[in-house]
């Protein structure tokens, strides 16, 4: 479950006094939190803790993530000659992850953990609007109007993504996550056009481990995240698993898909539709069951564990 | 287009100093915003310049829109005895938009006039939540924990739209929009339980003028909109047009696409764009060209004009 930490309060006292981006880059609060939700729910993996613009920033570029708000970069990139000046990520530049995962791995013991990057779309809209957007307008802009200039800014990005993941997989993550949040404010036409292939370039250097692809407002695009190169495409709630796997195609796994508002609901009424998403997530090559998207802050973590141990009880044996 | 207003000065002059529901309920005001943008791009339709929550706050319910933020409801709205102190909307408490409807009539001399309401479950998010939401975690609570009391509160809300409608369609409007800009953060199966029923009722209750139905991230929802008794679907950008026409079905029109993101782009590319919406609309059985989702704030006047005299000479004769 991403972002499980945010609702715990063992997560908001470590982070007290602490800005995202330092808490990302500091191995012991690296550690710790990416533990919290292991120790708190029992969940068969654990995700890296970080955040999808930490190698953007560790590479050079000045952003910061301001609180409420979102990351928020100082010059936004909106020019081949911006484009130019985007500095590349040295695996050095990012050391302290590869010492929290070394870590992480030897703590955990054998529950596998997984890393991530943002996709090269994500990373963008952040860059050249300067913050969070709802409308992308000038990455969209930019995109259908300087499509020279998209691509090579796609192409930093996805190089950045190819170098943050390769140091998490040298330093031990058992698999890998390529996290397009945005990528479902776009067209099929437009995603296959101007995204796919600087996503599919990422998921292809990272072939040696197995790779999730996830975004939201995905259902058009489900079949075209597939065929980028995953093993297992992220779903939310909008579209039902059974439906899903016939959009993925054979031999591609799901990972989803319960609306992480239904947490909020009665016991009874969560408990109907996580059987539901297992239910419906037997049509799949195969299912790792999930929240459709990140967890709300405001989630209790009682209904969370609940949630876990339910689902570990209605697959024993399967 | 939908908030085409909110993009010109003209509208902001007029707007100065005066509340949106205020100026929703002064006839001189509705008529006046509701002309400017077919005075200022000949569109070929207005729409009734009005607000998805007006006929709730003019029933009685304290509520108020508040800039930069949205609705916020004084007192949310989370159990059946909430529900039952909902009002009804009595057509007195909209005459002043009656009576810019008559108004309009007149000067729009042949221009048809597009009325509209909020959908029930749009409504009732802002109800629940007690202002906007993105993740509408507490109406989904509601719905999926206490169904009774979901569909006591989405009947109630049916009943106001209808009240609200049934007041334009009388006063003179050519055609209906029920707007259900929320609805796309439901899956098809809670979307056929929880919604449809009552967004069906609502628009079965104004059949005798065309009715368009329209909310975003929709995709999986298409086929269900119009089942409900549409004879336009609004489809935003996502879905191409050849596609949304084989999920509506035959005999059912479409109303879209394109990206209010691409009229940022350069001329060549927002032509390039609007051609293709177009000739994907050829495939359903009518099309009314429009952008996939309101007017962004910040959208350039002139390119939009630009964009309709486009539409117009592309479309001249056929």
């Amino acid at each position: 479950m991403r972002q499980a930490g945010r609702s715990l309060p063992e997560y908001r006292k470590v982070r007290e006094g602490v800005g995202m981006l330092e808490s990302c880059l500091r191995p012991d609060l690296v550690t710790e939190i990416t533990m919290q939700p292991v120790r708190r729910y029992g969940v068969d993996a654990a995700i890296l803790f970080s955040d999808i613009v930490l190698p953007v920033k560790a590479a050079g570029v000045d952003l910061d993530i301001k609180a409420g708000v979102g990351p928020v970069v100082a010059e936004p990139v909106r020019s081949a000659a911006d484009v130019a000046r985007l500095p590349s990520l040295e695996p050095d530049q990012v050391a302290p992850v590869a010492e929290a995962i070394r870590g992480l791995v030897t703590e955990l013991a054998g529950t596998p953990l997984i890393g991530f990057a943002g996709a090269p779309f994500t990373l963008a809209s952040y860059l050249v609007e300067g913050g969070p957007s709802r409308d992308h307008a000038r990455t969209k802009a930019l995109m259908y109007g300087d499509e020279d200039t998209w691509h090579a800014l796609a192409g930093r990005l996805a190089d950045i993504a190819i170098a943050y993941l390769t140091v998490q997989v040298d330093a031990g993550v058992s698999a890998v996550q390529l996290f397009d949040s945005w990528a479902g404010s776009l067209s099929a036409v437009d995603y296959e056009r101007y995204v796919l292939p600087h996503s599919r370039r990422v998921l292809e250097s990272v072939s040696n481990v197995p790779r999730i692809h996830f975004g939201v407002d995905t259902a058009e695009l489900l079949a075209l995240m597939a065929s980028a190169g995953a093993d297992v495409v992220g779903v939310d709630w909008r579209v039902a698993l059974d439906a899903a796997a016939s959009r993925v195609g054979p031999g591609v796994a799901l990972q989803g898909n319960l609306d992480p508002a239904a947490v909020f609901a009665p016991w009874d009424a969560v408990a109907e539709r996580a059987r539901d998403v297992l239910r419906r997530g037997k049509a799949a090559a195969g299912h790792i069951f999930n929240l459709g998207h990140g967890v709300l802050p405001d989630s209790d973590p009682d209904v969370l564990k609940r949630l876990v141990d339910f689902v570990h009880e209605e697959t024993a044996g399967s």
